[in-house]
C-alpha cells in the first residue's frame, strides 16, 4: 500500500524538549539564584508528563489540553525539586510557555519539508492544537494540518489518537506512517494499523540515555534522521 | 483588545468554488456530450449545500464530513439537472474531488501570507480537515492549523464552530477575527463574541450576483480584498 501521509510524534522526535525547556527556564532560575541545573529541572517537569495524562487515558478525567497539564505538572515539579515556594502564579504561567519554544533537531525542518513534497504531513502529538501551532511557528515547521490528542480528545497511546489522525486525512491507516523516536509509540500505532518509522534521538534525555537507542521491532522504516527517512519515503 | 488570530471562511471567501468546480467537471461533461454549462452545474451542486448540512445542525443526524455530504449532494444535483442516469459510482467519486481543486482568488495567497507575519491564521470552514488540507496544497495556502466544522463536530453558523476555533488557538473570542464574504457568517461569529472582517466577493456566484455585495452591519473591519485587510490588521 502506498504511503500518502506521514504523522509525527513531536516531543523528542521533532523537537529537543530538554534543551528548549532548560533554555526557557534558565533566566528565571538565574534571577532567583537557583543552583539546580535547568536541564535537571526539565527532566523533573517531563517526569510528570505520563502521570498527568493517565487519568484522561483511563477515562476518569475528561480531556484536558496538555497546556493545562503542563501547568499543573510545573507545580508538582517545583515541589519535587524543593522549589515549591518560588515563583508566583503569573511567573509560573510565563514559565509554562517554555513548551512553545522548543528547537527542532537540525534535520527536522529540512526532512519534513522534503517529505511534504509528496506526502501530507502533520503532527500526531499529545500537545494541543494551540501548542503545536505556536511550536511550529517558533521552529519554522510547516504542516498540512494539526492532528493528535486534541482532535481525538484523548492521549496517545490510546488507539483513537492514531485512528482519528488517519480518518481526518481521509486515508486508511495503512497509508499513513507514524514517525517516532519511541518504540512504545510505534507499537501502539502499528496495533492501530498504521505504518511505522523509527528515527532514533539518542540525545533526547541528555548524556547517558539508555532508552529507545535502537528499534525494538521490525518497524517498516528505520532511518538515522529525517532527511534520510524522506529519501526512503520518496518512492 | 488586540487581534492575535484570523480565521477564514473558505468557499467563496478564500477560493472561487464556482470556477473551480466548473473547470473540474467540464472534461467529464464534454466527454459525455452534456450541453449544460459547467458553471450552471456548479450552481446546482452548491444549491444542495445548505440543505445537506441542515440535519446535522439540527442534531437529527450525527456529524458527517462535508466530503460525504458533497457526494450525496452530487447525486441530487445530477437528478435536478436531468443527468441522473449519467456517471457511475467511481466516476461520481472522481467528480467529488472537484472540491479539492478550487483556485484561490488572486489576493488570497499574498493577503493571508501577509496576515500570517503577525497573526495565527486558520480556515474556519465547513469543509473537513482532509478537504481543507488538500485545498491548501492545491492553491498554495499556508495555514497554522485547520479549524472549523470537524473539530467542532457541527456546522456553521452554529456558535460552537466559532468558539471551538478560538479555544483551539487558546485565545479569547475577541482576539480572533472571522474573515468572510458572507454577512450571515459574520453575524454568527459576532454573536459568538469574535471580531469580524468583511471582504466582498462580488463574482462568487458569477455575473448578476445580488447577495453580499456590501457589508450589512458595522463589521469591525471592511476591506476590498485580503492584502488591504492585512494592512488594516497589521497594527
Amino acid at each position: 500500500m502506498t504511503i500518502e501521509a506521514a504523522i509525527f510524534d513531536v516531543f523528542g522526535t521533532v523537537v529537543d524538549w530538554r534543551r528548549g525547556v532548560a533554555e526557557a527556564v534558565a533566566p528565571a532560575f538565574a534571577a532567583r539564584g537557583i543552583a539546580l541545573a535547568p536541564e535537571r529541572f526539565a527532566d523533573a517537569w517531563r517526569a510528570e508528563y505520563q502521570p498527568g495524562m493517565a487519568p484522561i487515558r483511563a477515562g476518569t478525567r475528561g480531556y484536558t489540553p496538555l497546556d493545562v497539564l503542563h501547568r499543573e505538572n510545573l507545580d508538582r515539579a517545583l515541589v519535587a525539586c524543593g522549589l515549591g515556594e518560588i515563583f508566583d502564579g503569573p511567573e509560573r504561567d510565563a514559565l509554562n510557555t517554555a513548551w512553545e519554544k522548543l528547537p527542532p533537531w537540525p534535520d527536522s525542518v529540512p526532512g519534513i519539508a522534503a517529505m511534504r513534497r509528496r506526502l501530507l504531513v502533520a503532527p500526531c502529538s499529545n500537545g494541543s492544537i494551540a501548542l503545536m501551532a505556536r511550536l511550529a511557528r517558533f521552529g519554522g515547521l510547516e504542516w498540512d494540518a494539526i492532528l493528535g490528542a486534541e482532535i481525538a480528545q484523548t492521549y496517545k497511546p490510546e488507539p483513537e489518537v492514531y485512528l482519528r489522525a488517519a480518518a481526518a486525512l481521509r486515508l486508511p491507516p495503512g497509508q499513513v506512517v507514524m514517525v517516532a523516536a519511541h518504540n512504545d509509540d510505534l507499537a501502539a500505532a502499528r496495533a492501530a494499523g498504521l505504518a511505522t518509522a523509527f528515527v532514533p534521538r539518542p540525545a533526547e534525555h541528555g548524556p547517558g540515555q539508555r532508552s529507545d537507542l535502537a528499534p525494538e521491532a521490525d518497524w517498516d522504516f528505520v532511518a538515522p534522521e529525517m532527511t534520510a527517512l524522506a529519501e526512503r519515503l520518496a518512492g
